[in-house]
């Protein structure tokens, strides 16, 4: 099927979608997740050609994320069963008032219409956003990457499977079959077909689609985030905060990435933290973390040269840019020029410096004493979620199911008319 | 001053303007509106030559919304001062949780950052836009049409001196000097300087906004307002609320432009829509609504065959397209092919009708047993507004202060790392 036809369909499947109660759309969740179950079989043999295919053309480390098994494909059946519990986004009252003239005016929670996401070689991914846009009232079109294709394309049969034995329409959750440039292009540009667009991916999908869409679309992900020690830190917070959100699980969009750290504790504080992240680990058997030093803080401990890029690099590993600056200013002024903002945080014991930083640094998440790791759906208790917004429109931050949706105005009334 | 300087300017000016206080704010708000009023000489001087260079080069409409007066000068300053007593959009608290771990997670409003306003000849948004930009912590770069251009700067100067007197940054308001398109399409593409661009025009404009921004953008205006005249309907209720939605202002977005008819009610509605619409008011001296007819309406009624392009058109005049439809669900199905998103409704005493109509139309403002005319900030109760947004992501319907903010969560405390 050509991506057109395919947007033909979910854009049909639209109304069927709003008109489907909270416990249709549960149960459809629910037999999503069991065709998955059943439908192991095949969904393996997919998986194993698609690894047949990848090696030597990925990483070891994209091949791991791309390689499925038993407990992997239980997972994703129990990511989809987990939404059946959380509240339905849609309906929900926002705000309601009678006006004066006996009108009611109810500002109501509404899905997007049709969500297009455009992500990489993560298996899990298909079936997750395939389920959040369901339960948000959506219907999705799916565009993942070639090299998880035969995979992806697997699930979505499963879960159409399933919504076909509840008597539901299959359009309702669609893949595109096009893995070529050309179908991205496609839905970056489908006006009328597409109503909103996600994509979840490295910072050259993410170009392509601020340049070139002309659809609605969400930034996720790319964050290079910063944490700042300030003068009236506590140093051991500062320690303990700054291990957990470089090394916890340093491939991820809210690891640490830059270390600001104030010039009057930086004789006192780098040397810890060298001894903390470089030897301690080595002589743990641990992968230490390379430092890459400004000329201030090379003055002070041992490292690499910083270059003026590693202030503006996603490291996604074993890599701590720092900076030595003269206060919560110069920190906030070097946030606002090389911030993605995704996730920032301050380490302070000072009021006023903390409300500083909070009021000025510009991002979706902005911490004080604690680690930039728990940026997260499931860990501000929000549930799942579709990604991580870094944009400031419409969603910031996790993108739960309240943030798949819109809202309208309904106006009721008994034939009130305009002075 | 080139446009680039400006946004330089403008994104300087942002962090100052986040750390001023609501009374800071209103007080540059009293000076805005103070400095107006004093500067009136110069402003109706400068609006002459713009009213001179105009005439024969625009309609009597645009020369008669460009005109300024003493009255109108006056109105600008209320429409400044009338911010103050509305509440501070910043800093409002969301939502706000304690995790299992201590930390707290909390939701807050923040400014957009610079907010840029593409606009056509009314001064009077000039001052709207600065002020509703001040008032929710934005700073403004407003880029208005060539036609009004003197009369606008002018009215910049003055709300500038108003800062100055009060101690504040001029810059916290800005307007572009270059009036060629050239400035428009920096304006669109100026990423990293501009995070929110709103057009506020005709359908020209909000096109090349779609498909030439890269910066976040906000759609306003375009309104193709439908009213269904339902089987079950209150016949009497729709006369008032169609000749109310049609004639009292039809050059507005909120006006109606097309009316659908149920075939079961349409011989007996549409001579007595003729009588009121056409032969009444020809009767009483106003102007006649010209009623562009389908082939089913055509045979009830006189009037001008329509053309496809009819049901298409956003009229602002006295037309109004008719087609006789089978139920309320060719009606939503006509408005979904046909609807801009704006506001469209339904009259009908059947609850089921209502309901589906309401949960179907996929449009900012859906009314039941309404004119479409309310849809707007000041009747919402929502105070002034920046225009009406039609599309979905962020701010739908009218955008008042809370619109004009986005969030960002902050999250507190004492050293909590993640597991």
């Amino acid at each position: 099927m050509t991506t057109k036809e395919i947007l033909i369909k979910a854009k049909n499947a639209k109304n069927e979608l709003l008109l489907l109660s909270t416990e249709e759309k549960n149960k459809a969740l629910d037999a999503m997740a069991q065709a998955i179950l059943e439908n192991e079989d095949e969904i393996l043999r997919e998986n194993a050609l698609d690894l047949d295919a990848a090696r030597g053309v990925i990483s070891d480390v994209m091949l791991d994320r791309l390689a499925l098994d038993h407990k992997r494909v239980s997972d994703m059946a129990k990511g989809v069963t987990a939404l059946i519990a959380l509240p339905d986004p849609v309906g929900r009252v926002i705000s309601e008032h009678t006006l004066e003239n006996g009108l009611t005016v109810k500002k109501t929670s509404v899905p997007m219409g049709v969500i297009a996401i455009i992500y990489e070689s993560r298996p899990n991914v298909t079936s997750d956003a395939a389920a959040l846009c369901l339960k948000s009232g959506n219907v999705a079109v799916l565009r993942g990457g070639k090299e998880a294709f035969r995979t992806s394309y697997a699930i979505v049969r499963a879960m159409k499977k399933g919504l076909e034995a509840v008597g539901m329409n299959p359009d309702l959750i669609n893949i595109v079959t096009d893995t070529t440039r050309e179908s991205a292009n496609e839905l970056m540009t489908a006006v009328g077909y597409v109503d909103l667009l996600i994509p979840r991916g490295g910072k050259g999908l993410i170009r392509a689609c601020t340049e070139n869409a002309t659809v609605p679309c969400i930034e996720t992900g790319t964050g290079i985030c910063h944490i700042f020690v300030d003068e009236l830190a506590d140093l051991d917070k500062a320690l303990t905060i700054i291990e957990n959100a470089k090394t916890q699980r340093p491939s991820v969009c809210n690891a640490e990435e830059v270390l600001l750290v104030h010039e009057d504790v930086a004789g006192e504080f780098l040397p810890k933290l060298k001894e903390l992240l470089v030897d301690g680990r080595k002589a743990e058997g641990k992968p230490p973390v390379e430092l890459r030093l400004d000329s201030k803080a090379a003055k002070i401990i041992d490292g690499v040269p910083a270059r003026d890029t590693d202030f503006d690099t996603e490291f996604l590993d074993y890599i701590l840019a720092v900076k030595v600056v003269s206060g919560v200013k110069e920190a906030v002024e070097h946030i606002t020029l090389h911030s993605t903002h995704h996730s920032d945080g301050i380490v302070t014991e000072n009021e006023n410096n903390a409300l500083y930083f909070t009021t000025v640094v510009d991002s979706a998440a902005v911490y004080v004493n604690a680690s930039t790791r728990f940026t997260d759906g499931g860990q501000f208790g929000l549930g799942c979620e579709m990604g991580i917004s870094t944009q400031r429109l419409h969603a910031r931050g996790p993108m739960g199911l309240n943030e798949l949706n819109t809202y309208k105005y309904i106006i009721t009334g008994n034939g009130q008319v305009r002075k």
